[in-house]
């Protein structure tokens, strides 16, 4: 059973829904749609992403032989030769990743019969909810240092193999230049970039022989790690050893701060480094970063090129988990609302409609509507990505993140000046559509807490 | 390139290093410990967790041609070779998983060639730092409520597929009843459990069909979720459908509460059961607890018989990572330190002393001494767990997720009274031996922060 793919990765009660719906007949089409429902203060808008693996997942979905052969001492009969045949066949329709998007706004629906529609929930949470959770925390590093090297350093604590590799992922798609992290840049195509360790300093008799021997095992691009001992006597031996290096017609490229008063740091070593002639030579700095150390550093005017965010970016450390729900909007023709404290949701099949003002292209407010006979002015947000369970034209390979990268990056363009802050902004304005508040009325109204939905094509 | 086992899961730096250490000849025996930097205030105490999976990534670490292929393009010849052939072959000493331990103790030591020890770092640390980190998280819950059902709800939003996996695996090492998650109980052999979504009762027709469907359908467990609409509406529901069953010889064994004030509705909810003589059927509760949540609950007095623990759990949502690092203690015979600002380490091969007191067998102090020549009173925590590169005997099969189970509830029991708590307690006194002392004062003292170490044989 292979973890990433097997369909076991799910909640239990997916199976015992499923086995229910079955022995009752219960196969007719149902509609979910995935949704956040509302931001912490540190974020003033989402970056949808994980859409890619979501479809892979819907895609490749059956059970093998060795996983029914372990439901078939826990499950009945009928369920087990159900799952044999098991396929994701629905339709899905979705913003496409690095599309910003804000509470109450669907990201994803899934148009299929309950019972598969009811048992991808569980992975389909897991993977859209991490990645928009790391693309929205990225975002905001981005926003705050336009033109600087940011690089992904997290893989280490992120939390398990799968987050390490979706966080770069989600990173380089919200703007990050790359990551640390080797299989990531192997899979998905992206710049991976990396210095050294400090046990290679300390492994050496002595830093200034650590610092050649790396220099001139990697000439082209090598940056040294100068805090171990004490950061400026380092930056002094660089000086030194660029001098001996230049001879040999070879350059040092950067330095790596990762401890102590970066700021504080990085001003002493651009000067040793500057009256050393290495203006050229870059400073990097990396050591329990964030957002807002980034930004501190930036607006103090520290001479940094490039940072290195490591546990705060893959674990989203202010942020690590957004409160966002798959629910069920209609089945079998009918409007469904839950009615739950302080979980009560939209019901029917919706769209999100995104009007911009004329002169800047700036967005003014989204309009959350039925998808049909509900027309609103703007730009709908949600498109057809999968058709009875294969996916929609859509670029593909390895250019396909680059094109959602630059699209989320020119995105951020169109933000309200106040959305693009680490400060908590008036929350972006979302409305709902009069006819989608008379439709909840309407379920609401019925004694069943069901309706019929007129407005809703089946 | 699977994910989980591909030795590119890793930081590009140790490619960089690799690829020096080789031009080198770096490749004299080095020891790197892993530890973790201090405690955040709401842990008392770790639980070591991880070591399992840390030992299979050891034993299994071999590059694919696939693998080397995507190198060859990007490192020199001298690597590749060198990677063809690459395995580990190195030592493992650590403290057997369920372990308590505190900042400064190391929980594993790796001693290899440089290479090896060095190339490891990173996936190391991204398995162990996750489930140590979960385990501490769930052994918080476990104290508060003795003799509770906790259930692992977090699959959806754990960071991606193996975060769901490995936090279902320490939530149970440390106590928990049980996950959710199927293939965690599929692959690690522990109970799973799940009732249905709030999208199974909307989707029938009513509230009662839905809960009469259920419990015809599973008959010998059925947990009802009676939150949909109205909570006590339900709970009526649920004691004139028991009458209704009970005439089938089929009972009710529980329902589920997951929104609103959980304590309110379960005293509700408990007199109408019982006032319906459904003394037997037990209240189960979820939506978005965690152990300060629990503890209230279960102070209050809230009839409660078992609990759901999600994102609070899985995502450690308190404390989402924790200060862990993985250090060069010792390279070719002379032991090592780092000096970094805020960042300096103990040099050495460490082993940790666990003193208790005599009548109840309380936890008193550790000591942390050179693992040669500085003997201390107390249990020494850290063993032999790899000779060579392959696991030392050990308890194998489903059997042994069991053992250290058992044997981390047993460890709760010798903690100090106030480590117990979920307030902050003074901290747990862990000494460093002077013959420790006195190496890192030789150390620091030697010009290039390099000293050979007497006490310290290869």
């Amino acid at each position: 059973m292979n973890p990433l793919s097997s369909p076991l990765l799910t909640d239990h009660y997916q199976l015992t829904m499923l086995e229910s719906y079955l022995q009752q007949g219960m196969q007719e089409t149902a509609v979910f749609e995935l949704f956040f429902r509302k931001l912490p203060p540190t974020r003033n808008f989402l970056v949808a992403a994980g859409l890619e693996q979501a479809l892979e997942f819907l895609e490749n979905l059956s059970f093998s032989a060795e996983e029914l052969a372990w439901l078939k001492s826990r499950f009945g009969p009928a369920l087990i030769n159900y799952l044999e045949q098991f396929r994701f066949t629905g339709d899905v329709h979705a913003m496409p990743e690095g599309t910003l998007f804000f509470p109450d706004e669907p990201i994803l629906r899934i148009t299929a019969p309950l019972p598969q529609a009811q048992f991808v929930e569980s992975r389909l949470i897991n993977l859209l909810h991490f990645e928009t959770l790391i693309a929205s925390k990225a975002a905001r590093s981005v926003l705050v240092a336009p033109g600087k090297l940011l690089v992904d350093f997290g893989m280490r604590r992120a939390h398990g193999a799968e987050a390490a590799l979706l966080a770069a992922r989600a990173g380089y798609l919200a703007g990050f230049s790359g990551t640390s992290t080797v299989l990531a840049a192997a899979i998905y195509g992206m710049p991976s970039f990396g210095t050294v360790a400090h046990s290679y300093i300390q492994a050496h008799a002595n830093e200034t022989a650590a610092f050649e021997h790396l220099v001139r095992c990697h000439p082209e691009n090598s940056t040294l790690l100068i805090d171990t001992y004490d950061t400026e006597a380092a930056a002094t031996k660089v000086v030194t050893l660029a001098r001996k290096l230049a001879q040999d017609g070879i350059e040092v490229s950067g330095v790596r701060l990762d401890s102590g008063d970066l700021g504080m740091h990085a001003c002493r070593v651009r000067r040793i480094l500057d009256e050393g002639r290495l203006e050229k030579t870059r400073i990097f700095a990396s050591g329990n970063l964030n957002e807002n150390r980034v930004y501190e550093l930036i607006s103090s005017g520290a001479p940094i090129d490039g940072f290195g965010l490591g546990t705060a970016l893959d674990v989203s450390s202010d942020v690590p988990a957004l409160d966002c729900a798959y629910k069920l909007q209609e089945y079998a023709g009918k409007a469904r609302r839950k009615r739950s404290e302080g979980k009560a949701t939209w019901p029917g099949r919706k769209q999100v409609y995104r009007k911009y003002d004329r002169p800047n292209g700036r967005m003014v407010r989204d309009v959350v509507a039925l998808e049909k006979d509900d027309p609103q002015e703007g730009e709908p947000l949600i498109v057809p990505m999968m058709r009875s369970g294969r996916r929609i034209n859509g670029i593909n390979g390895k250019g396909k993140l680059e094109v959602i990268r630059q699209q989320a990056v020119a995105n951020y363009a169109r933000l309200p000046e106040p959305l693009r802050s680490l400060e908590t902004a008036p929350a972006y304005p979302v409305e709902i559509s009069a006819p989608l508040r008379a439709l909840a009325k309407q379920v609401d109204d019925e004694p069943s807490a069901i309706t019929s939905a007129p407005n809703l094509g089946a």
